[in-house]
């Protein structure tokens, strides 16, 4: 049993990795982040979610947000299509995996917790250049220095695609429909841009039901 | 001449890496955080140094404050005494290096800088494990991979002591007075704390006038 602080957006991967954890017995903590992205919903998700299960919550507030991204920014529109199309870039939140990783770990050493896990996974993409794995790698070398003792990053769904994703959430009996992946912020997914054509995509090829209401 | 985001807290050895780069030639930008430090005096500080350099701030608020040091939390003492002293262990803000990095390289992305340079010196002191060369290193390394370009990370001070830093200063003509170190967030320096000890200390040392009125 390790004690864990879990990044945790209210998204599909990382509360299913939030469910995996606490299933391998676990002492888990979520912490999230208001970096002043349009869909909010995504904390109002997580925070639904952990008082479901009892899991304690600290959401970390960063302002003023980072201009440069569609996902913050009010005068840029969030694209549609795929992941893999090159208008997907104006997502990508300058250095948003580092500042995540380094508020969670502050937090985690101020808990007293060793473990910072994160749900970074195969799907993740060329167009986000802090999901590479030579970053993450990276990274790890930064946690053991951070702190008097080492400070550990996992990413336990870094080789599993988000179909797999999908999957070990429908075995763990993840409430989906709780999750909130759409960056557009509206009162229901769009289902048109880059994470809601993804969410779509590995309920159907997982062959699991999908409980979201899309508004497209 | 290259485009430059410091971390600049307001206190005397980032203000004078301020000096020192646009002495340089380069253009420079100045990004602070309020992490809720009791001495948000040092915050007042860097904003007047800009202002008067014409030299534009960025400052980040981060919220809730991280428990476990006293420097933000106020049920804790900031303590006096010399930094090499066990008692100045409850200085240490969790992760703070890491989470200030992590913020200016998300800035610097955003506003297309390709550097990143902060005020560590060889007078850091073993107490706080992120002031150490081998997580410098780890960082620059991470620094290299958080961009679809690599950023760089600098730290022009790090085999200076803080007696090197004032002379340098002296040089510059940095005005020391308008710099804030006190941890205890008084109306003047208390000259008991740690930074106020190291700070004496190093104008004594360096043989330069202390502007710096202290009340203890």
């Amino acid at each position: 049993m390790e004690k864990v602080v879990v990044v945790h957006s209210g998204g599909l991967d990382s509360t299913v990795l939030l469910y995996w954890l606490i299933n391998k017995g676990h002492e888990v903590r979520s912490v999230g982040f208001d970096y002043g992205q349009k869909h909010q919903k995504e904390l109002a998700a997580a925070a639904i979610v952990c008082s479901a299960l009892h899991i304690p919550r600290f959401l970390m507030t960063i302002r003023p947000p980072l201009k440069g991204s569609a996902l913050t920014d009010p005068d840029m529109t969030v694209p549609e299509g795929h992941y893999e199309s090159e208008n997907m870039r104006i997502t990508v939140v300058p250095n948003r995996n580092m500042i995540m990783l380094a508020l969670a770990a502050g937090y985690a050493i101020s808990e007293g917790f060793g473990v910072v896990a994160y749900a970074a996974h195969r799907g993740d993409h060329v167009i986000y250049p802090d999901c590479r794995a030579e970053f993450r790698t990276a990274m790890q070398e930064v946690f053991n220095l951070c702190h008097f003792t080492p400070l550990k990053l996992e990413a336990p769904f870094v080789s599993y695609t988000k179909v797999e994703i999908v999957k070990i959430g429908a075995d763990l009996k993840v409430p989906f429909s709780l999750t909130w992946s759409c960056y557009k912020g509206g009162s229901t997914h769009c289902g048109k841009c880059g994470t809601c054509v993804e969410r779509k995509e590995a309920f159907r090829l997982a062959g699991v039901a999908d409980p979201t209401h899309y508004s497209g």
